[in-house]
């Protein structure tokens, strides 16, 4: 097993800890013992507990851009893309508040403590919305898009409500975020259709 | 002095101890001794504790809607109407985290007794909306509202982040939210004359 799949062994092992018991207990020692492995092994890879800590939220963060990643490379006019892009990400985190919750409660209080991950999270999806708006400025189905780089930030600020975990959790059903969250998105494309 | 007066003299007394010593402090025994006053005279007006605590935080809520409401009816196109509306509400908002942040801090406990104070308010503020996207359908500055009710909801959603109260003290900067604020606001104004 080669260095890189070590690491990829531990943060798994970590996730799993994290599910079962939350941030709390996840220490080096529980990953360590959960592997049979020394703890010497798994310091070799994260320094600490909290970069350990601060590896399983990067690879879940990673994930989620992943995925709208995908959505913002469709193949589809941008203005497509860019509805399924924001309705992605609603689902994304509604899943995760549904299913995930354990994960979701660790990564806010982890990212807390490593609050540049957030900072990155964002510009990531922040990079993606932009390079869809500028394909619509471009291709011309969203004329509106003068500016992608402000642009992709009113989008993101104007849907937060639809994609922060914690207003999400506390938002009402499902069905009736994704209702107004369709009112609203609507309502922006028809804004960047508009140049 | 009569009824009304002596309800106002209360909760004006109520409200500076609120300012004071924060929710926890504020009893009837407190606010009947500030006015040299019986409790009695005091429970004649507010049965309890918590509805001395929950008529305080009305009086909040409505002079905001008061104040909001003025820019709703003000003599102007709709279009002009919307925004000042929007942005009046974001500039209340952080006035309120600047200058009354314990009775923020006050307004979201004593808003967990009280949650149709609250839900009484938004729907307040959404039909001021409402009015203003009917008349800008009808004079046609705002064609794009064809459903005043989802478009009122839809907008308030959009700018949750730059009206909720912890969101606005934990938003970043006054001048950096008023930015992102306006960039919304046009994105959206630029939806809703669009038919």
């Amino acid at each position: 097993m080669n260095a890189g799949e070590m690491r990829a062994r531990i943060l798994d092992a970590a996730e799993a800890l994290l599910r079962q018991h939350g941030p709390d207990k996840l220490t080096v020692i529980d990953v360590a013992s959960a592997l049979n492995m020394s703890h010497g092994n798994v310091y070799r890879h994260f320094s600490s507990k909290a970069a350990l800590r601060a590896a399983v939220v990067k690879t879940w963060l990673d994930r989620v851009a992943e995925e709208t990643g995908s959505i913002a490379d469709k193949d589809a006019p941008a203005d497509i893309r860019l509805e399924d892009w924001l309705k992605g990400l609603a689902k994304i985190k509604q899943r995760k508040v549904t299913e995930d919750a354990a994960i979701l409660a660790a990564s806010a209080r982890i990212g807390k403590e490593a609050p540049q991950l957030e900072r990155e999270h964002s510009k990531r999806l922040i990079s993606q919305v932009e390079r869809i708006l500028q394909d619509g400025l471009e291709e011309g189905t969203l004329p509106g898009a003068h500016d992608p780089t402000s642009a992709a930030r009113a989008i993101l600020n104007a849907t937060f409500r639809y994609h922060h975990p914690d207003l999400v959790a506390n938002g009402g059903p499902p069905d009736q975020q994704t209702a107004e969250l369709n009112d609203v998105v609507t309502l922006m494309i028809k804004g960047l259709k508009r140049s």
